[in-house]
């Protein structure tokens, strides 16, 4: 199992992807093959003391996108950068999955163009966890689908299901994301959309509201990319702003600061089970290959699960559970794209 | 100025409702009415040593709209419930608002019916403040006017500004809620609202993302009622959430639970700034009249701070100036409802 790993994306740099993927190989049966600067990587790699082997590769890519750049236009032009490189090992056979900490936009361009979508699928998406007061749910899309239809609905409730079930999470329980419980509450879309999913073979338990998200009691969340990707927003504006707010507040009182100082570990923990990005990236789902979107700032830990979770993804046959689920639910004429 | 408290409204039961009341007319040169079921009202306010006078009044209600009510079927059936009676003073111009803590849907329904719409206004819809980094912004619409047309949210705007002016907030900055900041980001609804806040004269400073809403950069936030439901609801999910999962990790450590109780005050100036209940109710705006919606849970000073906002909106004269934007902005016959 080979996994490409965009070693050039990411805030932090080259040499904290390079640890997590040392993370990877040592814990789990992975190969890792680092893709982009080769003269860099090679320096990192025996700044480190490791040497390319059989378990850890280089690929050189010369072209790196930026953070700046237009996403559409990026991989138009930047035909040598790291993130198509890596997409095009996957899609020539030579990787299994990819994983980048680079720009979003165009990792996921990037995997749907080389990689293409999955037969049925209509439009590839991309779903992330979230955390719960129970184990973390999968929201889909977050990737910015807007103006679905029905259809659409019913397929990321079926691709994000076959990804739930990686993590433990036998016959998932999906939820449709609307403002009321009852089957007629919510916009067309989602009354349009309840039938389709509860007719399905599908464990779909209903509408659930914006607060069920993090109750823990269902474990696929569907949504447009609009409204997914202003939950996720949403989610990380108001943690980062109250973070800053108790922050403020503790600062004014040397007590509360002791207080904060004797409690800082309990407050570690917390910090770890809420920030999502922990959970190992952010899979591309309908494409046909694995690929794993993670958040700029991922550490080597973070990195090092997303590799074991694409791992996961490609032995656990998530892609062959989609084609499976979804050859059942063949998209009207006006459905397609 | 004499404002219709429903009296029976709320999980707290009209003891709290009642001390919100005495709070308020304590502070401010306002009148309230007591809607409810006299014998008990008369009873809580000697219980308190208070007598009714011309500040403080009793006004019967023999019925109450409860929380598993269908807020459509109850207004119609119960007609002397306390809302409904709140809200025919108001249409009879005994009051010049209402508030209430009872059945958020019955209280819109009953002051969209009672007190009518202001003219040129297509859809009412309810605001709600949001806690910021600085100052509390204004979301609208929170109360699910779904599948809105552009130029409901243009409409949204120009309502959700002028009640933003009662706040120190001249000249309110207007942020059209999206997945980019770019003009051309979103779907299809935000893609046509955009030109039309940009041709207003509403001090419009584009798209802004989930995540700006608690940044405090931006003093109003419009989207649809669907989005802004969810948005509402998954704010008050996750701080619930991750309240309840840093209180699991602090009883964990004997360090952490003596930590948290020296920081307790710094938590509780914290949620006091993160609550924004405490901001004194949602603002039925749209509606010839004025009307808040507190949450459910609210106490006493919350009620006090959502009969001051009432008391502001009608001597600032937000409808009035609802009224007058609103004029130069005529719905298209298929905008109509």
């Amino acid at each position: 199992m080979r996994i490409a790993l965009d070693a050039m994306g990411g805030d932090r740099g080259p040499d904290e992807l390079v640890s997590g993927a040392l993370l990877a190989i040592r814990d789990a049966d992975v190969e890792v093959v680092l893709v982009g600067d080769e003269t860099m990587l090679r320096s990192v790699l025996s700044a480190k003391g490791v040497s390319e082997g059989s378990r850890l590769s280089v690929t050189h890519a010369s072209q790196v996108v930026e953070m700046h750049d237009n996403a559409v236009d990026a991989i138009r032009k930047k035909r040598d950068s790291s993130i198509l490189v890596a997409c095009n090992l996957v899609a020539r056979g030579e990787a299994a999955a990819v994983v980048s900490a680079g720009h979003s936009g165009a990792t996921l361009a990037a995997a749907v163009r080389k990689m293409g979508r999955l037969e049925g699928v209509s439009r590839p998406g991309l779903a992330s966890f979230f955390p719960t007061i129970k184990k973390p749910v999968v929201l889909m899309d977050i990737g910015g689908n807007v103006d679905c239809r029905p259809r659409h609905l019913l397929q990321f409730a079926i691709m994000a299901a076959a990804f739930a079930s990686i993590h433990e999470c036998e016959n998932p329980r999906i939820g449709l994301l609307s403002i009321g419980e009852e089957a007629g509450k919510g916009n067309a879309l989602i009354k349009d959309a309840y039938p389709l999913l509860a007719a399905s073979s599908l464990n779909f338990i209903g509408n659930v509201e914006g607060r069920d998200i993090f109750q823990g009691d269902v474990d696929v969340v569907v949504c447009d990319g609009f409204v997914g990707n202003i939950c996720l927003k949403v989610s990380e504006g108001l943690a980062a702003a109250a973070m800053r707010m108790l922050g403020d507040e503790i600062r004014k009182s040397f007590w509360a600061k002791l207080g904060y100082l004797l409690a800082k570990p309990a407050f570690r923990a917390f910090k770890k089970r809420v920030d999502y990005v922990e959970y190992g990236g952010a899979p591309i789902l309908g494409i046909d290959g694995v690929a794993l979107v993670c958040h700029g700032k991922s550490d080597a830990e973070t990195i090092q699960n997303a590799i074991l979770v694409a791992n996961k993804m490609v032995v656990g046959g998530v892609n062959e559970q989609i084609r499976r689920e979804i050859s059942g639910v063949p998209l009207a004429d006006t459905d397609d794209e």
